[in-house]
C-alpha cells in the first residue's frame, strides 16, 4: 500500500463540506458551531480521511495535547507501573505522553519544564527528587510524592495511614517488639510520613519499637549489622519488621535467611508499595499497596482541569494491606 | 521567580548578534555558516536564553526531533528496561520520546503510524504483536523482535544462539534428559527461534529432549500437568529445563517446589531475558541475558540514520549466559 494522493488540507475539507474555512477550523478546534455545519464538516473529514496537523494546531491554539512525564527510571517496578497507568490515563483522553526518565539528569528535566512554560507541552507530571529543579508556580505541573511548591498540586498515597496500618497489622498478628527500617531521600517527601504513621500505630497499640534509618548513599550493609546486633542466642529480638519499601523488604528477607530466622514463624515482615513479580504475579511480601492507577488518574485530572481556581496542594489516596506470604494470617485471610 | 519579560524571539537574537535573521535561522537549524557568525549567534542565544520553538521549527524543517515508542506495556520487566534504555539513547541525541503503551490497542498504535507518515514524529520504534497493524514501507520504523515487512529493519537478540547456549550449558552441567517449555505468540517472531536453537544444541550434544509448547490464551496449568505427568516414584524424568522467558521460569520454579523437586539438585533450570528483582538486584534464575541497552542503541541508530540506502532487515545482537542460582555451577563460576 503506497500513498497515491497528497494529504488533504483544511481547504479540501471546506470545499467538500461546502462551508467556509473558518467553520472547519472551529469544528477542528472544538469551538461552538451550528449542529448542521458540524455534521457536514465531520462527514467531510471522515470522507477525505483528513487529519489535523497538530503542529500547526499547536501554534494556533497553544495546545499540543501532549503531557510530559518526569520519572527517575522505568526499571524499578513502582515507577514502571506508574508510567503505564499515566500513559493509559492520558491516551484515554486523547493526550500523548512524552517520557523523560533520566535518573536525575537535572538539565533534561529543566528542559521539559521550559517546554511547558513555552506551551510546547500542555503540562508536566513529575516524580523527581532533584533538589536543583526550578519550577515556576505558573507552570502547569502536578507532582507525585514530593511537594514542588505551595501552588503545585502533589498527589501521593496516604503514606501516614500506610505506616499506621502496618503497625496495627503487626499488633493484630501477635507481634510485641517490632522494628522499622528505612532508606531513601533525606529531602522532604511524602513517603517519609510512613515512619510517623508507623510510630503512631505502635504507640496506640503499645508495641515496643526500634528504628534503623539510613540515608541515600549509605551502604545497605548497615541493615545486616543492625539485625545481626539484635540476635541473642540465635534468636532475633524483633518479632515484626516494617520496611519502607518492598525492595527493602526483599533485601531484609535475604538477610533474615542468612541469620537463620524463619519468616513468618520467627519474624513477620511487611513492606510498602504492592510490587508483584513480573508486574502481575505473586506479591514479593505482605505489603501496603499503593493505588497506582488511582494516583495516575488523579494526576491527569488535576493537570488537565483548567477551570479550577485553586487546585488542592496535597491529595492523599487510600492504601490497602495485602497478604503476601511473610506474615502469619489466619488461614481464611490469605489470598 | 516570575517571568518578567516576554520570551526572546529569533529577531531579538539577530539584533543582539548583529547578523541577519537568515543567519540565526541557519545556525538554529544546523545549516553551514561561517565560524565567526556561528560564534556570535551562539553567544547571543546564550545571553538572551533564547529557546527554539520546536513547533514552528517542525513546520519549517519537517523535523520534530521526536520519536514514538510502541510497546505493549511498561509493567513487565523486560519492556520496562527497553523503555528506559531507548529513552536514554534518544535523550543522548537530544530527541524526545512519545510513549505509547496500550496493551495491543490497535487504534492507538495505528494513530502513531499515521503521525509518522505525516511527519508529526520523525519515526517509530515498535515492539508489537498486533497482527492488524498496517505499516507502509516508507514509514520510518524500526521493529523489535518481530519483522514488520521486508524494508523495515528488525532488531532483536540472537535468539537462536541463546537457545543453543542454554542446551549446551545444561549438557556441560551434566544434564542428560531435558525439556523445553514455551508460551507466547504464534505470530512469526524472533523469540520463537529460541526453540530451534535449543533443539540444535540438544542434537549436537546428544541430549534427549522433550518440548511443551502452549499458545497464547491456553492456561498455564498445562505446564503443571506436563511436569506432574513426568514424575515417576517421586522423581522428575528431566534433569534440566529451559524456559522461553524468566517469567515462565519463575512459574516453573513454583511448580517444581509443589512437586517436591529440588532446584538445582534434582533439576536445573535456565530462563531467558536476564530479569533481576527490582530491576537491579539478583537474577530470578540462571538465564540467557538479552543485551537491552545495545538493542536500544541499535534501534535508535538505525531509525535516525538518514543516508543509508538500504537498512539491514534483521540485526541479531549477542546474548550471554549468567548464573542465577538455579543451575549447579562449579563454585568459582558463581558471580
Amino acid at each position: 500500500m503506497k500513498k497515491e494522493n497528497s494529504t488533504p488540507t483544511m481547504k479540501d475539507v471546506a470545499r467538500e463540506a461546502g462551508v467556509a474555512l473558518g467553520t472547519v477550523s472551529k469544528v477542528v478546534n472544538g469551538l461552538p458551531v451550528g449542529d448542521a455545519y458540524k455534521t457536514r464538516v465531520e462527514s467531510a473529514i471522515q470522507k477525505l480521511n483528513y487529519q489535523v496537523n497538530s503542529y500547526a494546531q499547536g501554534l494556533k491554539t497553544n495546545k499540543t495535547r501532549t503531557v510530559a512525564l518526569l520519572i527517575p527510571n522505568t526499571q524499578e517496578p513502582f515507577y514502571a507501573s506508574l508510567v503505564y497507568h499515566i500513559n493509559l490515563a492520558l491516551l484515554k483522553r486523547k493526550y500523548r505522553m512524552l517520557l523523560c526518565s533520566t535518573d536525575y539528569d537535572c538539565g533534561q528535566e529543566q528542559e521539559y519544564i521550559a517546554m511547558a512554560q513555552q506551551n510546547k507541552v500542555d503540562g508536566i507530571i513529575g516524580l523527581t527528587y532533584n533538589p536543583h529543579l526550578i519550577i515556576e508556580e505558573s507552570t502547569p505541573f502536578v507532582a507525585i510524592d514530593r511537594s514542588m511548591g505551595p501552588k503545585i498540586p502533589c498527589v501521593t498515597s496516604d503514606n501516614f495511614a500506610g505506616g499506621q496500618i502496618a503497625a496495627e497489622k503487626l499488633a493484630d498478628l501477635g507481634c510485641k517488639n517490632v522494628a522499622f527500617l528505612r532508606t531513601g531521600s533525606d529531602l522532604n517527601n511524602e513517603p517519609n510520613k510512613r515512619k510517623a504513621g508507623f510510630e503512631n500505630g505502635c504507640l496506640s497499640r503499645g508495641l515496643a519499637y526500634e528504628m534503623k534509618i539510613i540515608s541515600d548513599g549509605e551502604p545497605y550493609e548497615e541493615f545486616d549489622k543492625f539485625l545481626a546486633d539484635h540476635i541473642q542466642e540465635g534468636k532475633l529480638s524483633f518479632d515484626g519488621i516494617f520496611c519502607v519499601t518492598d525492595a527493602l523488604a526483599y533485601r531484609v528477607l535475604k538477610i533474615l535467611r542468612r541469620l537463620n530466622q524463619k519468616v513468618p514463624e520467627d519474624v513477620q515482615v511487611i513492606g510498602f508499595d504492592g510490587i508483584r513479580y513480573f508486574g502481575n504475579q505473586d506479591y514479593i511480601c505482605s505489603t501496603i499497596v499503593q493505588p497506582v492507577s488511582e494516583i495516575a488518574e488523579m494526576c491527569v485530572e488535576l493537570l488537565l482541569q483548567e477551570n479550577m481556581p485553586s487546585k488542592p496542594p496535597l491529595v492523599c489516596l487510600p492504601v490497602t494491606y495485602v497478604y503476601g506470604g511473610t506474615t502469619s494470617e489466619p488461614f481464611d485471610a490469605k489470598e
